[in-house]
């Protein structure tokens, strides 16, 4: 039996969508490694009541529930003490831990010379230092201590951990978690779990079901998801060890059925490939930009150590930039526009000349929303890479809105990339 | 009484945070906008016990429930099925229904030129045609019909909207589900609930809780929730029209207490109002970018209609880039090094004399993991901001990892065009 964990993510900005949760999958993550599967994430606002049905709902159907954010010290963070009266645990003051906080704190506020009020000061304090009797405290990695709280004397169920919002801090605590008993006993059943993936350029989603659907007796025990984003087809498998046959029917199929599209086997991303592949032959490469007006370069230069072969690059969003940064000629915009092959190409050409680097990526296209014509509709890219020996030019038309057009670029000019650099 | 919604996300991959759930955000927008509050989102894979279970939870505590995602053709593809179960009405063939989806996916394969299994596609739009008794469909968007099942005859309760995956599609059948009568008559108790923002830029968020104490007497009614993000604080207040003095004596006492930090009274973001500035003055902008290397340039293209401000940038991530493509002299790269005032200053020069703006912006920082030094440690960053007439200059050491302290620099630098353009 593989344990199962519950998460509730307190916040009222995540519940309205204005920021994005990333502890949720990172703790989904972390989890997995360890062969502990999540069966529900229920992201609530800072309301007493519906924490505490979320908590109810978890402890019904897992092994272990996690709680994020709503450690503070102001009277709307609640979570601990909704999962000290859910678990039917009474809170006290821990005098050591307020004495610890007081000093974090104290140490905090002198750094940034921020004004005080002392007396709201030492009330959060001491709403942060009590904890559920019973409860283990997990050292605070900011101001706010974890905890991880059992079920009541007497009865069973399930531990609630209970960790801070700002992903550093939980992420700073983890290791205790994991060293707690009352966690350790919870996922004791675990049993390792796996997940590969495989990613595809190039393949419609209904293709691939076409063949797991011919393959579907040879795959028994996977647990594949198949998931279509920005133009790439990923495939997530997860599976017990017991299985691993089945994934290498699955892969063989696919390696089979997709050899042209398939262009990570083993899961890496296009980004990942594209930085082994320049590592790999010592090559440089400049960005010529558009529509994209920086993200591509920006997104090679996500990878730490991508300085090695991102020299620079021109965002060239008016045509005279184009002219007059990257030598596009002007009676090329005058007579086939700026959105055309021979553009992409000149551009991808000037921003290796200018720049000096083995590689040049050209991008020019209509991102929308206006900018259309009945020629050159909203959605229209076109794409060059060139290298000193090599050319790879590619036209799309992209679907979506302005930023998904953008976004999609990006990840096609990765893909020619990657294309070039395997001539 | 506000209405309230609960929310059910479906997918293994959003439940495992592969995939960031767009529709959960988008509904609670709409939903607010309407006056109902959403309570709790319960994200869940695609096992059927656990969707039950988050729908018998969210349908005990809210006047609506709607679900997003897995109406799909294939077998893991269960909501309706599930929905119908939980709210006791089966589920029927629906022959009309069925014709439709069938030359919906007719004409879908037939321009895409994709492979198809007669047997297997006509499986699945028996599936997807399936209705529960006494449900009303809303009409398909893409393939898959969305649906209102009520519950079941007799017994009282709230109707379970189900919505499909793709946003698109999801959006698109918004119209129809506003329109439906069981719809109409669960939010039939709503009243309008206002929400307003505003932004500040450089106050610690304990400086703000201090005021917001002082002056707790005055805000009763008011929901307030503050966020620190990417260096901006951010608060966001839902009121009812009744509690609008109160909002105007938060608004008052912001206003006070942050007068210069409290860019946004009225909630723009600093890219809207970079934006406005610079075309209410007829000013033209061009980057120079070293650490984030064409983020902040991909950034201000964000805006559709920034061509008319954003004529070019510069990605100099190489010493040799900074030299050759800027002008920065090389004796100063080699003196005070490229993360410099200096260096920012003539960046800032280089992008706006290069490009031809008005505007220029440099930015120059150790992005890390690697590359600091104790004199220069990671999270150093110099930005500089010039015009013909002016300089804005700012020196930052930013926390963080490498993601981070790029995204950060990008905001300093909008908030530093900000200042300059107020001059």
């Amino acid at each position: 039996m593989v344990a199962r964990a519950g998460i509730v993510v307190t916040g009222t900005e995540v519940l309205t969508g204005r920021v994005v949760d990333r502890n949720g999958p990172w703790l989904a993550e972390e989890l997995r490694r360890l062969g502990v599967d999540v069966g529900q994430v229920v992201v609530v606002g800072d309301r007493p009541d519906d924490l505490r049905s979320a908590l109810v709902l978890l402890l019904a159907h897992h092994d272990l529930v996690l709680t994020t954010g709503g450690l503070g010290p102001t009277a709307d963070d609640l979570t601990a003490e909704v999962v000290a009266d859910v678990q039917g645990r009474p809170s006290r003051l821990d005098p050591d831990l307020e004495g610890e906080i007081a000093a974090v704190v104290e140490r905090l506020s002198a750094g940034k010379g921020w004004r005080r009020d002392p007396e709201a000061t030492a009330a959060g304090v001491r709403k942060q230092a009590m904890v559920p009797e019973g409860a283990h405290v997990l050292a605070p990695t900011g101001t706010a201590p974890g905890l991880v709280v059992p079920p009541a004397e007497g009865t069973s169920g399930p531990p609630v951990v209970v960790l801070p919002g700002p992903p550093p801090e939980l992420q700073g605590m983890w290791g205790d978690v994991l060293a707690d008993p009352f966690v350790q006993r919870a996922i004791a059943a675990r049993e390792e779990l796996r997940q590969s993936t495989m990613r595809l350029w190039g393949t419609p989603e209904s293709e691939l079901a076409a063949t797991l659907r011919r393959h579907d007796a040879e795959l028994d025990g996977l647990e594949i998801t198949t998931c279509l984003r920005e133009g790439e087809l990923e495939v997530v498998t997860r599976y017990a060890p017991a299985a691993a046959p089945a994934y290498a029917a699955l892969e063989a199929a696919l390696r089979g059925d997709f050899a042209d599209t398939l262009f990570s086997p083993t899961g890496e991303t296009v980004d990942e490939l594209v930085a082994t592949a320049l590592l790999d032959r010592g090559a440089t490469i400049a960005t010529a930009e558009s529509c994209t007006a920086g993200l591509l370069a920006g997104r090679i230069a996500d990878r730490p150590g991508s300085s090695a072969y991102l020299l620079g690059g021109l965002v060239t969003y008016a045509n005279e930039a184009k002219r007059d940064l990257l030598g596009v000629p002007q009676d090329l915009l005058d007579t086939v526009g700026a959105v055309s092959p021979e553009v992409a190409r000149d551009m991808a050409d000037g921003a290796r000349r200018v720049v000096g680097t083995d590689v040049g990526v050209g991008i020019t296209g209509v991102a929308g929303p206006g900018g259309g014509t009945p020629d050159k509709p909203v959605g229209l890219v076109h794409l060059c890479v060139t290298s000193a020996d090599h050319v790879v030019a590619r036209e799309f038309r992209l679907g979506g809105d302005r930023a998904g057009i953008r976004q999609r670029s990006v990840v096609v000019a990765l893909h020619l990339v990657r294309e070039l650099l395997a001539r």
